[in-house]
């Protein structure tokens, strides 16, 4: 019996999933079986279903969205379905600003389509509810903001699949809280205190057939067994490979030959992604915004 | 015809929905076709399906889960479907570390399941990879962990999900944020900068039947139309009362009259969720931690 480590299998089960349609080849359970420390019993190996097709099928998409509208019911089924995430005390510390409006939708993400859900953080209502029975709650930290992104945005990812499941495209964009939160509190008319605008889904119809989807990297370096594994220099060097080989569709672009970059990864570290410099560089504003939108610990700046 | 508020057609789409099945009544058509601006072409009502009822059929176990192994192929399959959630410029900030040992998983997290995911935003892939070629790549910012912990969180959730599909039971913990991450880190040896290990996915079967899963809240403060609605006293009163409601299964505890309280929230806010006090408590100790892990600018502390 031919042993495979777990990572070639991973890659090798990846790669099958080009399709979108996932199956376990039978090497993938003898190899696993070989190479896992706990061989569970033998009760066969995941057969690939409607949602995990809906998921392999997941992408995002950087074109234009038809103006066309979505199905009757279409946005209810993928808020009901987005509030089903789990969420921290099942507090909900979150608000959906549903735009239909092309022009808002523009002004709130600079993107449009048939619909825009703005997926903010948010404790207003939480402490609404608490101020109306003379309690007092105060979120202003960065504990409690951590926490209820992870809330947030748990329900819009749950939305996303929900979208997809109906056939209907989308665009996730942290645009929103990555640049002038400040347009959105005003043009959704946010409270300007304990309520930040994280993330946003746009939904809609892509104007052209989509392309192959992208790559993921998955081992090493992503997937880690037992404990963290670090990098060796081979396997950074693999990771560099993996950009570069066209096959994976990992990169942003396909073109960084032409641009001048030995490797795609050189091009997105020089020309994308470029280094933080702290001598000459602005700090991150998301400080100041978080403490501006009382999401940091007033009297301790915490 | 009859006309009804968004508010009224989505609680009642939303009890309709208690036993996992996804159905638009025809009332919802006629009420959204006379309540909302844009009425699409009438192309029907999403018919619910397989992804659409496995969302609708999520649920966090707080109890035990069995000392059994999962099926054969799951773990990787489950894995393979988070990396294909979303990320920022494909730069997949996150690390997932995969913990099968019963004794570790209740080191990192208090619970055991038959497998524990490790969800951390990581940055030292990137890092290691921008160093590998001669690079520098700094994420020591707010803005950067923000962005990272989206990426992470839409990855933990995309596993959730797939393994709902599979019948897999799960526990979402964001204890090990919110507890001391101290532990996690030594327990699966991160690395000290740039990795936080954010929130976890316990993966098995739950020892006992599911009870019925919790309610949700949805309007008026959960989603909003057009703009951010903030709450009137008239709909303060409501979200007090739904909470209140034992049909909506809101709350954490079902005794809280039992326990003395006038309301589920007044036992929310005067026995769980405290007010924070500014004069007498320490701050959030995630500023500490971001800090300490590197992912506050630290010429800046921003």
């Amino acid at each position: 019996m031919k042993t495979t480590s777990p990572r070639r299998t991973f890659l090798k089960q990846s790669a099958a999933l080009g399709g979108g349609l996932l199956l376990l080849g039978s090497e993938a359970h003898t190899s696993r079986a070989a190479s896992t420390e706990t061989k569970p019993a033998g009760s066969g190996a995941p057969v690939a279903n409607e949602t995990l097709r809906t998921i392999q099928n997941l992408r995002t998409i950087h074109g234009n969205f038809l103006d066309k509208p979505l199905p009757e019911g279409a946005i209810e089924t993928i808020l009901q379905a987005s509030v089903r995430a789990a969420n921290a005390s099942n507090m909900q510390s979150y608000s959906i600003v549903v735009v239909k409006d092309r022009a808002k939708m523009k002004e709130v993400c600079t993107y449009q389509g048939s619909c825009l859900l703005v997926y903010c953080v948010d404790f207003n209502r939480v402490k609404a509810s608490a101020a109306h029975l003379g309690y007092t709650y105060f979120p202003d930290n960065l504990t409690a903001f951590v926490t209820a992104s992870i809330n947030t945005t748990m329900a819009l990812q749950t939305a996303a699949i929900a979208a997809r499941s109906l056939g209907i495209d989308y665009l996730i964009t942290n645009g929103i809280h990555r640049g002038d939160p400040e347009r959105v509190f005003s043009a959704l008319d946010l409270p300007e205190r304990n309520c930040l605008p994280l993330i946003a889904l746009l939904l809609g119809y892509a104007d052209k057939p989509a392309t192959g989807r992208k790559g993921r990297l998955s081992e090493p370096g992503i997937v880690h067994h037992v404990k963290y594994h670090r990098l060796s220099a081979a396997e950074c060097d693999a990771v560099v490979a993996e950009y570069d080989d066209p096959a994976r569709h990992l990169g942003l672009i396909e073109d960084w030959r032409e641009k001048g970059s030995a490797h795609y990864l050189e091009w997105l570290f020089t020309k994308w992604a470029r280094p933080f410099d702290t001598a000459t560089e602005p700090p991150s504003a998301m400080s100041a915004t978080l403490n501006r939108h009382g999401f940091i610990h007033a009297a301790t700046n915490k």
